[in-house]
């Protein structure tokens, strides 16, 4: 891993919503202590405390993302409570944030070193305790982004917070059941049925045996592109992310199947 | 035109909504391959699928960079499928996105060379075909904008695909019949009619005789600047892109007038 | 106060939405004269031609940013009028915009030097007179950016046009009466009482006898962060901005309460 200091990186992964002020007063803040680094919005409209959407959504990017990079995530309920705040480095980039689980994927996939911030010393002096964000994340991983190495910036800590992930579940032999997570922009529900579980069931070599049911409803087997089936009708395939999808071609699967996350999906080996 | 080497700019326009991770992984990727790179967001909010608003967008803004900037373009319904990849190389600045009329504008006003992307060669090793955004378009961005050659990136093209774009029609010596193209954020409704179509007519010093009517109801003659009518009545103006543009002072000509895109737009010379 | 010559900064603060192309096209310009400039988005999602929203917003942010930078803020529905452009310089940054009250705040606040633009001179050649966001106040943030020295770009100017603010009143020795004048992303209600204001009538000592009230509803006293208090409950608290707000722990107080913008607040000292 490169360090942070060449062409600097900080992205940002929030539930501050874009049409505040928020994010640009954390980028105010990194832009005083490293002018010169590059600052990348993720999202700001995850669904305000939801620390499990966040968990998800920084599982999925992080790895697009050079190893040098500086990922700050803030969906932070307990701001300002006893919470403890953590500096995260792996072999693919560095997490600064709150540890409440956001970092739930990354503490699990990866061999990360985890340190609480020593939040007495960078905690800029603020006329309240409702914006670490600014006031402590956004320093920290600008002062990351100078080269300070984390040992300064924290102490090693053992046991950060994970919370419960929603795991597919192999209920026969050739039988999975799983549940949709996540509804993108266009409808799409994103399943956490993914390629890599289901080679760990020896399923890659036969894809085109599989079926797929969401609700009840069968959808049919696996398509390769989105295009490749009829308009309007709700059908399946692995994403560029590695995940089961439910789509529907120049439509919204959500809206024409009438489905939330939560929705319960089935994939049978035939 | 100057090359995009130095102080690269990549501008990007898709409908991936600025809601999920989408743009945010097509940023990792473009600063993994060339971290100088000052990236910068058009709008992700074209509605899903509609390639028409996109090739309009990207009519109203490329002229406003500098000629070395890359813009990438993401309306891509077709993804995956055998639809081709397009880099072109104006005057006014490099584009790469889908052969699927996007650049429909461009490929008339200007004139382009176009090359189809080696995608044998350039696209990324991916778990599904969902995300050519990111797995694509963005590292052949990323690579033009390192100075790679187009002609390295691609084979020139002869024919891409254009859409029929809604032209104004001159019904008699005096009246041009148009529609409404676009609704911008305050509900000013853009029309197809611009002063360069009503120039080729010989109109441009007469301008002060020019009668507007939208939908049937009479708006009377052209305005200078918004806020020389009252408040609340729909007038008609050319706006700072050189298209007549339906508004109202202080408020929303869309709501005033119950209209919207595709609606008649008529001008008369008297 | 350094120049803006080294890393400049310019932010951009509009009511353009950021679903077209206006802010696009402003970044487009500004790095045609600049390419080295770092740009930043601060909001565009100021409600339309809200004058008085737009001067509360700059109030809370420019603090936070490096004194060289350069704020953008268009909202500004006197466009092509005369109405004039302004440019304003103070120890904590630089301002560009109308003259129409977005800079109320600062004017009041800072000892800022003030200039009325050179509107001839550096008004770029347009089709039409409703986009000086890209037209005028772009470039001459992009010039002021290069260091050009501001009494070149603009005449020194007397009396800049500024708003009414809602202010508190002391409505007895011990009660004081103030407003909500921003409701945030998560429904936080953001008061104009603020705690300088407070230490004004000598409270800062006695913050714990401080009782609030809010459209007759008692609230209790004051929080020190959100998760202190029971889960949906209305409470108040000082923020990070220094404003006494009204929240519910992970919930959305306006809803809860059934309050908006301008309802009363009321701040007891037992």
């Amino acid at each position: 891993m490169t360090t942070p200091k060449k062409n600097p990186i900080i992205t940002l992964t929030t539930d501050f919503g874009a049409d505040g002020i928020f994010v640009a007063s954390m980028k105010g803040v990194i832009l005083g202590i490293n002018p010169k680094v590059n600052l990348i919005d993720v999202t700001h409209a995850i669904p305000s405390y939801d620390i499990e959407e966040a968990a998800f959504l920084v599982k999925s990017f992080y790895q697009d993302f050079p190893s040098c990079s500086i990922h700050i995530v803030v969906v932070d309920p307990g701001v300002g409570s006893p919470r403890k705040p953590l500096l995260i480095q792996t072999r693919h980039g560095y997490f600064v944030g709150p540890d409440n689980g956001v970092f739930t994927h990354i503490l699990r996939s990866e061999k990360p070193k985890v340190w609480t911030i020593h939040q007495e010393k960078f905690l800029r002096v603020s006329l309240g305790q409702t914006f670490h964000g600014r006031d402590l994340f956004a320093p920290v991983a600008a002062r990351l982004s100078r080269g300070e190495k984390p040992g300064r910036l924290g102490s090693i800590m053992k046991t950060p917070v994970m919370i419960p992930t929603k795991e597919p579940l192999l209920v026969s032999p050739k039988r999975v059941c799983g549940e949709v997570v996540y509804v993108d922009k266009f409808g799409n529900l994103i399943t956490n049925i993914s390629l890599s579980y289901m080679k760990t069931l020896g399923w890659e070599k036969n894809l085109q045996n599989l079926t797929v049911k969401v609700s009840g409803r069968d959808l049919g087997g696996l398509h390769q592109f989105y295009s490749e089936s009829s308009k309007g009708k709700g059908r399946a395939l692995i994403n560029s992310f590695g995940d089961l999808e439910i789509f529907c071609n120049q439509g919204n699967a959500q809206k024409k199947l009438g489905l939330k996350k939560g929705a319960s999906v089935e994939v049978w080996m035939s």
